[in-house]
């Protein structure tokens, strides 16, 4: 399973970007910045955190499930997991 | 590809119960029935339609992604379809 | 509260083409069509849905909402109802 | 407008604990951990973002797009700016 992070690098600079804008959002409520400037801001970490997501999804699928499932039994569990994940993604 | 539908007549079962429900809702709509209820009713609406894209994933990614894993490409164009697919639902 | 809904002819044609649409996601099933295809088009219901939620949330906060606000009561329990209906939607 | 976040340490209290979650994505990835458990992790901060949004979005209907609208103007521009926010809010 180890090294099915496609690129860790990448994950870790995009997931550094959104630790900043989570350290922005605390300073635009500190300063009573308008509301909806900060409703904003949250909908756009929102949205880079499921595009990270999405990615490591695509990883996941390709590298873990599509491997094992490569071994010949179709109802391997780590389907059901993947899509029980996206489906909490979803919701989220 | 044909009869990777699982389970076909628990899909339409479930689709016909979701035009039941739009039909419901033009009737509150057209009866001036009060708007919070109406929203409550399109969410509910929305999950069990996510429900159904769900199950429909898991079939997909079982049944033809896998298979076509299988056959030794681990870069094979479904898996990067299935997560564009997964993209666009995050987002509706 | 009559007559909140800004153009209920509006509103019933959205639902009407909604409606159309599931009946549409129906027949594709019944016949085998591509799953990522099912998916697109349930994402696109899902999408359509949330507009028109949308717009009623407006109509509700303008005509509703600010109205009962109006009369003085900042504590107004239509807010409470409003954002709590915001939440489900949000998570649908 | 001052003043609208009705308890500011309440918001930068949550908004640290998002902080925190995010560096704990980071030593995730960093240290490979299973893929599933940081998509896990992610809708955990995702929701937890839109329970703030919310929280925000009750505020700013309670105190400023109704107090605009008790000056008597139902056209009032805050309504729409309030639903463009929740229309964004929705899709991320």
């Amino acid at each position: 399973m180890r090294g099915y992070y496609n690129d860790k690098d990448d994950y870790l600079a995009r997931l550094r970007r959104v630790e900043g804008q989570i350290r922005g959002l605390q300073r635009m409520v500190d300063e009573d910045q308008y509301c909806i400037d900060v409703l904003t801001q949250i909908s756009a970490v929102n949205s880079a955190l499921k595009r990270v997501a999405i990615s490591l999804l695509d990883d996941h699928i390709r590298y873990c499930v599509v491997e094992e499932g490569s071994k010949g039994d179709a109802d391997n569990d780590m389907v059901g997991e993947a899509t029980a994940a996206i489906a909490r993604l979803v919701k989220s």
